[in-house]
């Protein structure tokens, strides 16, 4: 419990860093980095909760993950321009919080009661709809609907942890592991290797 | 109740049919194109059940709604090339859709105790909004600001089933069909005539 | 009290006159023009209402602010060329609104029990989240992310007044008074003197 909160925290800080320095091209102000940073590493979990009709939201009720989000944006802007250097870092760091941000909103959706087809859309949502909303209000084509598989990993991660969960005997720490590797390797593949599902190509 | 439950059924899979095309000229993947489908399907009875705090929301609830979704995306996906060549039974689909699920709307908000005028304006957006978050996710002008009448239409049949349902003694069944059909033909008489409202023209 | 609510409409008549406004380029309907003066009037309270999961939403439970959107409206209509002609008085209007409910929000949310650091967010949320929803419609950079001191000014009012609320023995009327002042006379200054925050410069 105490390790789930944790990265939990962490993953908000990370969200928080990746809103933040989606601002840096945009010759913006500091207000305007927390406040896509706040956004990014909110939105996802709050629209989870708001379509679940789960209240008080986490970040209303837990100061704490307002302070990530603040120490998220303050890195941000003070490690800026290392950051960038390190673009391999942030992949990586980005890929951790949607695999864990999924896992996490499938179980919160999962403990409400809801089906396992709608807790593994409720994980997905939670970990891309943050980077989707910050996307929008900043005039970007959202993230999800870019070349490379994103999202999908997401929703594949949620279905593994849903049927290991619900048909096998697995332990719920091991399955956190499985399911979670998925999505890291299936994003980290499909970055690595160009792959993109098939669609409407012309 | 159970006519209404198919028609509501149908109506949800044809607004997944018509954001899964929105993707068409994107040069998206067929996960996009499921996305969107499921967005333009569930946003707007989603924003009206929000905004009137009514939970839990009927596709969380009810899974028949997740599948109508995923056979629209389907059909979309298959038939994508032939459904193009019926632009006109295009359009009569998407205002089927429309003018059921205004009144759709306008009748779960009264049921819920709300004020006639706002059951009006949840009716439209009940009808619209889907079609608007979609437009806003992938960066086009959003339907309804789009130059013939569409959500004037809606809003207007939702006006005239309330009136025709607290003024006079008339039965549900046929306040249905007249506020129903009077949307579809307001609508289809502006798309044939071009017509649109006075604005702020140039 | 009385006072309160009668700039309540004020504030949401006023909302509702600059988001009608929005669409005079724009070569719009009418019906364009109240869809986004009645988004930027009700946008950001409802917001925060939505995320602090505090029903029935105030537009929802009393029409009158649906009748201030209305008349907000079609005074945007009747009067939008000579609206015009007076940029600064449009510029004071939008400032007072802002200001207005920025504490009004902020008042809310701690009524409903949030922590200071939360309300202050609620604060600024409420006053500016109806026009970066107007702008994110309309496919427009919303307005916190334009050159000027504008959401900054709200989140430091919003500070002022939970200071001078929670640490200091001073009068509500004074407070109100004084943060409202603040946010005023913050916008003004930086709208005159141009002036912006440091942020990632090119």
């Amino acid at each position: 419990m105490a390790f789930q909160y944790i990265l939990e925290l962490f993953g908000t800080f990370f969200f928080a860093v990746s809103g933040a320095l989606a601002m840096q091209d945009k010759d913006q102000d500091w207000f305007s980095a927390g406040f896509t940073g706040f956004i990014t590493a909110i939105g996802g979990g709050s629209l989870r909760d708001i379509l679940l009709g789960s209240y008080p939201l986490v970040w209303v009720k837990d100061i704490n993950f307002l302070y990530s989000i603040l120490v998220g944006v303050v890195v941000a802007i003070v490690f800026h321009r290392n950051i960038i250097r390190f673009r391999k870092t942030f992949l990586l760091f980005d890929t951790l919080g949607i695999s864990f941000f999924t896992i996490l909103g499938v179980e919160k959706a999962i403990g409400l009661g809801v089906r396992p087809e709608i807790a593994a859309i409720m994980g997905m949502f939670t970990a891309v709809m943050g980077g989707v909303i910050r996307d929008t209000l900043t005039n970007e084509l959202p993230v999800i609907f870019r070349k490379e598989i994103y999202a999908t990993a997401c929703l594949t991660g949620a279905i593994i942890y849903l049927i290991l969960d619900l048909q096998t005997p697995l332990e719920r720490n091991y399955n956190l592991v499985i399911s979670i590797s998925a999505i890291i390797l299936i994003r980290l593949f499909s970055v690595k290797y160009k792959l993109s599902l098939p669609g409407f190509r012309k």
